[in-house]
């Protein structure tokens, strides 16, 4: 099944670094971040999960757990983190799980390779590309980013949207370009200028369409 | 056929804002950001485009063109781009085109919908959701981002990953999590230390496989 927006996500079992996982158990109630790297004892994949694990903290505090995976095994995940423990934590534990994904099983459910990786889908060799499921408590998936291995992704970007999917669900307005949190946010046009006024107070009416306001 | 990182984009001819295209030839040796949006005369939408629309020079300046697509009529869209103009650009031209893509027939071969929308694929109403399409001069697909309804894209976040595969093709360097312009980038493990200090100067060592330079 290809995983769209607002697709339930697929469950699967799996060993990671702090043991084996039910997918849909592992979610039980809080947000996901599953995120893929390409390999082991690599650079950008070293700076990328030492920048997640630093920022754990800021997951925490929005009910947000994080998980990696890649094509290796849970042995070579368990040895590389101690390089990031050194690298980006200080020495401090590094405290979620990677996912062992040697079979690839989760990495093509999840379409995690690039154009060559696919068309290598029996090589044995394909390395997953850097991609982001963010899901909800209730598993759909709600925003998905597909990164090359060239290229470190955006941890700030990945807490912005969180913000964003959270406030949306909790307070019922949406976000416009390049919002952060505190910023004013945009009133939905299902809801009535009556309505607007008596659920948010005062809003600016730019179009009939473009409401802000401040949640 | 499914787009991966990596996959040549597959051609199409459509109405546009600026007149008929064929995408390949719309392309023709420059970058390409092909990005939809559910609906004109929405507010999150008038945002996006309102800041893409603003930030042209940048994209100019990184030879990069924008295209804009949603399921609705080109009409439609040249009525709208006159509110985006009075609420973004001082009244100042907006200056990329919009695919008028009624048929959804672009929208289904870039997979630009949600659950629901696949679901409905035959009901007439789909609207295309938040892509972003990276293209490269090659016409290949170096990076996608898919983002729901409610939360409007950060117009910095597309330009920083356009800085980051431009110097990755440029200088055969990689870019660490949150790297920006400026900031100190990767020496891919393929290449050796002997081969890094020719190639670069100096380099920051942190591990065997994790070097730092300048560029």
């Amino acid at each position: 099944p290809r995983i769209r927006i607002n697709s339930i996500v697929p469950n699967f079992k799996a060993p990671t670094t702090l043991g084996d996982i039910d997918f849909h158990e592992f979610i039980s109630g809080s947000w996901t971040v599953l995120f893929s790297h390409p390999a082991d004892f690599t650079p950008v994949c070293t700076t990328e999960l030492g920048a997640f694990a630093a920022l754990k903290p800021e997951f925490d505090a929005r009910n947000v757990k994080l998980i990696g995976l890649s094509a290796e095994g849970v042995e070579k995940h368990k040895a590389w983190v101690k390089d990031i423990e050194d690298v980006s934590l200080e020495g401090k534990e590094f405290s979620y799980p990677i996912i062992g994904d040697e079979s690839r099983e989760v990495a093509f459910l999840f379409d995690m390779v690039d154009e060559e990786g696919f068309n290598n889908i029996n090589g044995g060799l394909v390395q997953t590309i850097r991609s982001v499921f963010i899901i909800d408590p209730s598993k759909k998936v709600r925003l998905i980013m597909t990164y090359p291995a060239s290229t470190g992704r955006n941890s700030a970007e990945v807490l912005r949207v969180i913000d964003a999917l959270q406030l949306t669900d909790s307070k019922g307005v949406v976000t416009p370009i390049d919002w952060t949190s505190g910023k004013d946010v945009i009133i939905p046009p299902t809801v009535s200028d009556e309505d607007a006024k008596a659920k948010f107070g005062e809003f600016r009416k730019i179009k009939p369409y473009l409401r802000f306001t401040k949640v």
